[in-house]
């Protein structure tokens, strides 16, 4: 028998593309499923990519990634309050690529990663690949916030980093200062990296609190271009890490990917230049629009005070998170993700990044079949 | 202390980056080190990402690919001899992508993978990732081939894998048949996988015998759009395996990519429709003065029967490879790469991927530079 990575049986498909596969065998289902955005990739973004492939960028770059692009991060990061050096930027192919490089590059065998739900599934596949252990931290019952009293539940001798995802994925939740300084306590003066998940954090409706952990040094921040610059389909993104540590995530990631592609990187430079604002103000009429009329229907949900997911309670229903989901495509042709895909059973992620006449028809479509279960 | 994973303590900077950043210290200094096409992108290829680019190709690709892209590549591989089909197919970034993906999805930690050396160095870097342990078959002594006593003295009962790289990186030998022939043997009914890496195979300049081992079930097939189509700024490329093993593999390249850009793979689909004739003629020019100017200066090397290295023995200098590579740059200006980095001491790697007028300037340096010795 040929054998394989046997930590790989601990993978699982992602719920969200399995229920956007299984939407798309009902014919005009609205899929309020995915995490990207309906819009382009702006042109001015389009064709200084297409300037770099003209001027001959289409060779190899270095490992790290183009110091011009590195140079604009660490300018653009600092200005944002996280003081960085372009030695300390490593450009990766999306946050995805930035999260497995982290994770892979910190952890060892037997090493537990606390990872508060709900949350996007890839940390835990990763922190699997790594051989570590996922533990998880259920925030609902703290209104998706970070306690100093959970904190220490699952903190332990073996906790070797923590992931933090604000503005989180699924729920919109943005972490507080009171859960910025929880953290910060909990890993003070230990091992512990926090390993930040921020590719939502230019679309933000409300406050957002700093990184205050930022000059810990304990940090290892997650960013892609995907979100704010619509641009998910060209795999951009970048880690920012102490330099000790640089040197050696540097060559595991040229052991996976030697680079990202050179043209790619040039357009990331043109990409920090843009304003994200008008994109930003589109998403916020969105939120408003979804949010009102979930209301509406009579449905709760944390406040989502940035990212573009609504994570509605749909426990008064009766109805397993899996079945309901499942039903609502099959008998009202829309498609949402069981928040158990999330760890956070009960509930279903709306996205709202699409166009408003599918959410105006998607929400129409919800409510009719709510009503299915008041008769 | 801040910790890391302990594996990525085993690997080491490329000592062909590091002899390329030393010779770039040297001004004019003619360097032979990359493995890298000094044409750029044939511009049908660049215009197919522009139109896919423009035509709002700007999101998601399905993690595995898209499937014209993996439909053309089973199409092309099925005509070369290696039946599959798309659902095979996963598009990686570059081959090292599907290098990684392939050793990091097979491999479990104290499994032996053997590497037949002198060979490029990502394969022992991604075995240590993997926890595997390398265990290195020197060919020099068969000629650059593989025997089956050799492949008998290092295949052990923990053998989950051996990499073959033909035409080879840095020798540009050919695995004859009596060498696949050797290695089909000696997989024949263990769990033992054969990863072919063969992103030179397009570049040949003699007869090249079909991969015979196609049919066994156990090879990994990885390729590069890099070398054939001068697109390594792009990293493209791709894997073939067996579709029960494609699933799991599937998963790990979803944790650590997502997928590969879009307009990218769009590009991939016009690449293949390209004649890489053109381009194999200029290197068989360039191959063919470098063979001779060498011979002049009474340097032996392996017949290089692909690629576009030479790796030619320096062992009658009396100076370590090292050492004459680094004394080639500070006295010619002419750089090379040891052949230690290879596992292949007593040589140096020269690439004839550079303009004509470089490398006879360069071959000029190193006759120069031989003669020193001589004095």
């Amino acid at each position: 028998m040929m054998g394989h990575n046997l930590r790989l049986d601990a993978l699982e498909r992602s719920g969200i593309r399995r229920f956007t596969a299984l939407a798309s065998t009902v014919p005009d289902c609205i899929k309020l499923t995915l995490g990207e955005p309906d819009l382009d990739t702006p042109a001015p973004i389009r064709q200084a990519a297409v300037r770099a492939m003209e001027a001959g960028q289409t060779h190899y770059a270095p490992n790290q990634g183009l110091s011009a692009l590195r140079q604009a991060i660490a300018d653009y990061e600092t200005g944002r309050g996280m003081a960085c050096k372009p030695e300390q930027v490593l450009i990766t192919q999306g946050a995805t690529g930035a999260l497995f490089t982290a994770l892979l590059g910190v952890l060892n065998p037997g090493d537990e990663v606390v990872i508060p739900v709900p949350a996007f599934p890839l940390y835990e596949s990763i922190a699997k690949v790594a051989g570590a252990i996922p533990v998880l931290l259920n925030t609902q019952t703290d209104g998706y916030q970070l306690t100093p009293q959970a904190l220490a539940s699952v903190i332990t001798q073996k906790t070797r980093a923590i992931v933090l995802n604000s503005p989180n994925n699924p729920t919109g939740s943005v972490f507080g200062c009171d859960s910025l300084a929880a953290v910060a306590a909990a890993v003070k003066d230990k091992p512990i990296w926090v390993i930040c998940d921020n590719v939502y954090d230019r679309l933000i409706y409300g406050p957002c609190p700093d990184l205050s952990l930022a000059g810990t040094g304990q940090v290892l921040l997650c960013q892609s271009f995907s979100k704010p610059y619509a641009m998910t389909g060209w795999r951009l993104g970048y880690l920012v890490a102490p330099e000790a540590l640089m040197e050696r995530l540097l060559l595991l990631h040229a052991a996976q990917v030697a680079a990202v592609p050179t043209f790619v990187q040039a357009a990331g430079i043109t990409a920090l230049e843009q304003s994200v604002e008008p994109m930003r103000r589109i998403y916020a009429q969105r939120r408003d629009y979804v949010l009102n009329r979930l209301s509406q229907m009579g449905l709760s949900y944390p406040e989502p005070g940035g990212a573009f997911y609504v994570f509605a309670d749909i426990r008064p229903f009766g109805l397993d998170d899996e079945m309901f989901c499942t039903r609502m495509i099959q008998q009202a042709h829309l498609a949402a993700v069981p928040g158990s895909c999330f760890h956070g059973p009960g509930h279903i992620r709306l996205s709202y990044c699409c166009a408003m006449e599918d959410l105006r028809r998607g929400m129409d479509r919800l409510e009719g079949f709510l009503e299915t279960f008041r008769r």
